[in-house]
């Protein structure tokens, strides 16, 4: 599915090997939902017993599979993951919730489970129904073809407008036995009129129960994808969810707080935190990450909403992109935030490199280091309020030609 | 000041006749602030017996200007304005407070005035002190050369990254007596290493005391400067402020809500309101004026934060300059704003052309006409909620290559 631009700069230099989990196979399809003759279907299967978390959009305007997800998660069980591309079920009214209802129909009965066990998420064009009766066949016979690896396969095939595949791992023991996680993820931006979502699914065969499994992922989410930006847009359609099979034989777990989770909640963090990174990595367009980090704040919220004013502010994104250290729209950033701060108490650095000190710009810093700095491809701006203990860090990319280029010049 | 940039397509086809506005005189200087041979210094006097009234930058980081003038205001009486560009004297601390202090001390003696009633604004670099020192001298001697006429002289002398200077005025009856309404004003948008600052300075004739002068602008505000957007980027020293001189002979008023302002009210709101739609035709880089309307909202205010949202949407703003009609980015931006929506009430239009209604696309809108609409200077983009009677309008533009390469490529 993915489309061929260059692989942006800022990519990992290498694909990390993630090993099978138990209990969860895959395969993939052409259903030709849009086009014919283009892989558009991900089938993920779980074994019975699997339980099941997620987080969506928070968007007032959800697509008609993060609706279906949502209704269903209550149950807390899931059987299968159906993914297509092509047409995003998005802004499509009753037609949509009538598509979601097939498409997990068709699902539930190619895999002998119910219908509410089965997930889906969509990512194409919005505004057009979604014909589902084209999964009709298509999904039974992938069925026969699903396999535990390898994992490069359903992270290539949830690309849109990613230029590299973003899969992340991690092995870690609960009470003594090895369990696994894994996760991909296709990253944020839009391309019209196909509109491209953030999707992360994140697998494990360990045993949690799945009011403990949703703790875990929505404590997990605050500072990994909650604290990523690309360009402050959210789109009607991102989903992140959380299976665990509970086929490594690990026992089984129902409390969050279970002092046994203690690696594998590390674990977790670790991974979507790296799903995430790579998310921002490859921001439309991008070709430098920026990781804002705001200390001295009065709250940890007070502190994110300051990290977020800067990380989307357009004139920061440019100046980054011009290799400027241009303090000024820091300091503009944090005024318009509406959060506490006071002008003669703020200090910012660009890396290591102070700017600017108690409300003026610091005598000591030369202006060669800090054009030096930011030739880097990784951009640290910090910027303290000198007001109290609140602390909090957000990662963003910087705002090109390109970007606009991605977005406004497919027309012409 | 100006620099050189090809004049905006969406500039007006003509400039304005400002006629003279009774007890306001200026004139121009070159005080050297950061460049020699260049005006960098307006004077505007104001005779005895002016009042004066400001709205403000929300920025919790405001200019040294910006606090001076938010100080003098309760006083409520003005005899000047110096407007210096080259240094902005933000972020400049202590030193930013002692230079306002050295600026107005200098003005007030050039004039024969108190300190208190001297206004200040200044665009330019941020984080250098200001050597208000360069002032001694070049204020008396600019005194000498006031005159009431032209005014596009002022105009041009705010300009920085602006393509054409900007000027509004009328005439309205107080009482039988005619009043003169002038305003002038500069764009929004940054520049680096200089900050672009939004100033605009509206005088009259009219003979309105302070509190009810600064009622009426409050309330002109909110549909005109505070209804526009370029990039959701706040500038610490953005400062409107309006001027009463009396000098027309009209009768004194000191309620805003006296009936015998009721043409006059109407005129300022259209004097502003106007002013506001020439920054955004000057949007940096823009290439399109888009009217961002909001009906069925179940408050005003909740209209305004949605078409707010979708004013400042990256995806919206390339997509109109791509020339697309793409609706899924505006529900997208709806959906974001977190205000009351619901999915399958909204209906959106570009133009008269409806693309979209009851949740799903519009099925009698036809793409060549909608693409054709696209091409306009001016888009104008409705978007109903079905949900109550609240609505609203705001003003943005574009976001093109241009705009990232003014602030982003100036170092390269």
């Amino acid at each position: 599915m993915a489309h061929a631009s260059p692989v942006s700069p800022l990519a990992p230099k290498t694909t990390p090997e993630v090993g099978p989990v138990a209990g969860v196979r895959f395969a993939t399809a052409e259903a030709g939902i849009r086009y014919k003759g283009r892989t558009d279907v991900l089938l993920l299967t779980l074994d019975a017993g699997t339980s099941v978390a997620g987080v969506f959009t928070r968007s007032k305007c959800p697509s008609a599979p993060v609706e279906w997800c949502r209704a269903n998660l209550p149950n807390g069980t899931a059987r299968a993951l159906v993914v297509n591309s092509g047409n995003a079920n998005a802004f499509t009214g009753a037609k949509g919730r009538e598509s979601t209802a097939l498409t997990a129909k068709i699902a539930a009965k190619a895999l002998g489970c119910r219908e509410e066990e089965i997930y889906l998420a969509s990512t194409g064009v919005i505004g057009e129904p979604l014909d589902a009766t084209k999964f009709e066949g298509v999904l039974a016979e992938t069925a026969t073809r699903l396999a535990p690896l390898p994992w490069i396969e359903p992270a290539k095939a949830i690309m849109t407008t990613d230029t590299f595949p973003k899969l992340a791992t991690a092995k870690v023991k609960i009470d003594g036995v090895e369990v696994t996680i894994a996760g991909i993820a296709k990253g944020a931006g839009m391309i019209a009129p196909d509109m491209a979502t953030m999707l992360s699914f994140v697998f494990t065969d360990a045993a949690i129960e799945a009011p403990a499994l949703q703790a875990l992922l929505s404590k997990g989410v605050t500072d990994s994808f909650n604290a990523v930006t690309i360009d402050g847009d959210t789109s009607t359609s991102d989903t992140l969810m959380l299976f665990a099979t509970g086929a490594s034989g690990a026992p089984r777990i129902d409390d969050a707080k279970d002092p046994r989770l203690g690696r594998f909640r590390k674990a977790l963090t670790g991974v979507l935190a790296d799903l995430a990174e790579q998310v921002a990595r490859d921001g439309e367009g991008a070709r430098k990450l920026v990781k804002i980090h705001v200390t001295g704040a009065t709250s940890k919220r007070s502190a994110r909403r300051i990290a977020m004013s800067i990380a989307n502010s357009p004139l920061v994104k440019t100046a980054v992109a011009g290799e400027d250290a241009n303090w000024g729209r820091i300091v503009m950033a944090v005024g318009k935030a509406g959060e506490p701060a006071e002008r003669d108490r703020l200090s910012i650095s660009f890396g290591a490199i102070r700017v600017a000190h108690e409300g003026a710009r610091d005598p000591a810093y030369d202006e060669g280091e800090v054009s030096a700095y930011m030739k880097n491809d990784v951009i640290d701006i910090t910027v303290d309020l000198g007001l109290g203990r609140g602390a909090d860090r957000v990662m963003t990319c910087d705002l090109t030609k390109e970007y606009v280029a991605i977005n406004g010049d497919y027309r012409s």
